[in-house]
């Protein structure tokens, strides 16, 4: 070969070395050593036995894969049970699910970003600053302007949508990953209503954790079901499976199945997940409370980190980010975290838009008091000095 | 609500039913009363017993999800072993499974553009104008430039190469879903190699048909393992399971780790899925002969067709495709096959670049004898008239 078309990766990794900023995989074994407050099983449904026997029956009655994409063999009646489950626990006239929270954000914002016939400016993507990758992605994949407000900020949003006076989707997630903040779901619907636009809502970490009986952000926030309002959801966190949603009117549902790419594209999600989102919706149903437990184990472990001085925006939902001084002091916390049995979430660039390194904490349902008091304790004994 | 934001949905729908382009979904049951001709279970593994036993064992000692993203929670020791399990049989150094092979195209395509450091031409993605969906998008979401190339032309590859002079990435199809037909990759490599271009290859259809004991077109072609050549593969189709993987050089999978979003900012794939794609691979070791019959059946299959005077392209690996004289006459044929017992592909506009309809039939490796001469024989009698 004269030339080797991948020499640009060496240099790529070395500057990405030199800044610290390299990832590396670490497979974990099938029995938990650590205390998990990095993963996003915020009930403790992952393991929950119904939910592992839904998985592994489905998988023996509707076969190992979907076989096809869901507009073809993939759409099983397991896959229409889910949606019509989906829908109804969360207050929407319909649902259609997707292999992933990804591939359902990249539908949502490419197949409903706004008609392309109208008369006058075209459509626009009002999107947070502080958005998902998925919907950033799906912005860039749309046939439609975008223009980034800052985040959390409703006046923004009816400010640009004035400017821009055509049709227009405002993309927002419910709960924002870096800092578990909430946003503003019901001043944003207002002032989307006020000139005509719909609002797009990533719920990934709303369901199962916010509303009541965690039926999520939307329906806390009296938005779910409402005509002008669509919410994607993930299976992969509260429900402890795989997979994603889009939850809205029954037409917008439609829409995406005759247009969204990564709906038409990608083959169905794997039966075995099906049947154990499904589970997981059952548990919940009947044990409402795992919603409000995740909610007071995430205000406790802030409680603990912020009475000891530590800088945490008041969680909102399952997620407490705590400020570490740097990079380097963010990666040395976990680890030392991780050596005295405790696995934490670390943020650093580019990850953070503000560039504020952060330990991430994420509350979990099952964790029991004398664990919450643990775990809290640990961090604060190895956090670095001031 | 003054404004209706979604008005614009029901006048695109109008549009799309009376061109006869509204799809809607046909859930199936568990229990399948048709011969599948329109599945990608081209092994049929999908439902073997040691395949959907494998995955209910993987949901129950895995947990039914991977809990978090590859990077911090959802790299399981059973996610590694799959890794290290599929570069083996397809001959590469090093290969990293993603949640869909949609998401390991975007990742390979939008990662592997080129530097964006380098003096002179920036870099250059060339495209086979049929090239997937997921590898169009991915084209689109890159921070390079696209060049389409006509269909399966390594001359126009190579011209577009020289006219650009900078660093690129020629992306391509293994095997071509709507015809069936095979991308000339020896001609391709040697085009890229012509110039510094890597070369990467979607052999979602040649995993499990192509190449010696199913290893893919990269292995048929001698070009798995090369240090210029990146190839993707869904565990979807002929591993009966869901998700996708991108296989190559080890440098190359390491950059794909630190920097491809659809990696760093996804869920892992269930546990469930990777133990169905690691048992279906360990049947194919088994019993290599799975992919020889498949293609027999295909070719079985396409010389029916043609004997009775249909055109359809010969087939390269399962997919089987017989023109049709309009959407409407490709829509009727599927409907009568699927009454006399026989479940068929259709394709029609928009899906189909050249807006020729289409029956698409695709093989089985355990499909009898006898199911191939009646399946071909309900296609014949079913035919539209001439």
């Amino acid at each position: 070969m004269a030339q080797d078309p991948f020499d640009w990766i060496d240099r790529h990794h070395a500057r990405r070395r030199a800044a610290g900023l390299v990832r590396t995989l670490r497979p974990r074994p099938a029995d938990p050593s650590l205390i998990d407050l990095a993963g996003n099983d915020y009930l403790g449904l992952t393991r929950h036995h119904e939910v592992t026997a839904a998985a592994a029956a489905a998988a023996r009655r509707w076969g190992a894969g979907a076989t096809g994409s869901r507009l073809v063999t993939g759409s099983t009646e397991l896959h229409a049970r889910l949606e019509a489950e989906l829908a109804d626990f969360c207050g929407f006239e319909a649902a259609l699910v997707f292999s992933s929270g990804y591939t359902a954000n990249l539908a949502a914002v490419t197949a409903l970003s706004g008609p392309a016939d109208a008369a006058g400016p075209g459509p626009l993507l009002v999107s947070d600053a502080g958005n998902h990758a998925s919907l950033i992605d799906g912005c860039r994949l749309a046939r439609a302007g975008t223009a980034v407000v800052p985040h959390a900020d409703p006046e923004a949003v009816r400010k640009t949508l004035e400017a821009h006076g055509g049709p227009a989707l405002a993309v927002t997630d419910s709960v924002f990953s870096v800092d578990g903040d909430a946003a503003p779901l019901a001043a944003l619907a207002d002032a989307c209503r006020a000139h005509g636009a719909a609002l797009l809502v990533d719920d990934a970490h709303g369901l199962g954790v916010l509303g009541d009986g965690g039926r999520g952000a939307l329906h806390a926030a009296g938005l779910a079901g409402a005509p002008d309002v669509v919410a994607t959801v993930t299976l992969s966190k509260s429900l402890g499976s795989q997979g994603g949603a889009v939850l809205g009117p029954a037409r917008v549902i439609r829409h995406l199945v005759s247009n969204a790419r990564t709906f038409i594209f990608d083959t169905g999600l794997a039966p075995a997940a099906v049947g154990a989102a499904l589970a997981s919706l059952e548990v919940l149903r009947r044990e409402p409370e795992r919603a409000a437990r995740v909610r007071y184990v995430a205000g406790e472990l802030h409680r603990r980190v912020t009475a000891a001085g530590h800088l945490s925006v008041r969680p909102d939902a399952a997620v407490v980010s705590v400020r570490a001084p740097s990079p380097e002091a963010a990666v040395a916390w976990a680890a030392d975290c991780r050596a005295e049995g405790l696995a934490v979430g670390c943020f650093r660039p580019p990850s953070v838009p503000d560039g504020v390194s952060r330990l991430r904490l994420t509350a979990r349902a099952d964790l029991s008091d004398r664990q919450i008091a643990e775990a809290a304790a640990t961090v604060l004994r190895t956090a670095p000095a001031a």
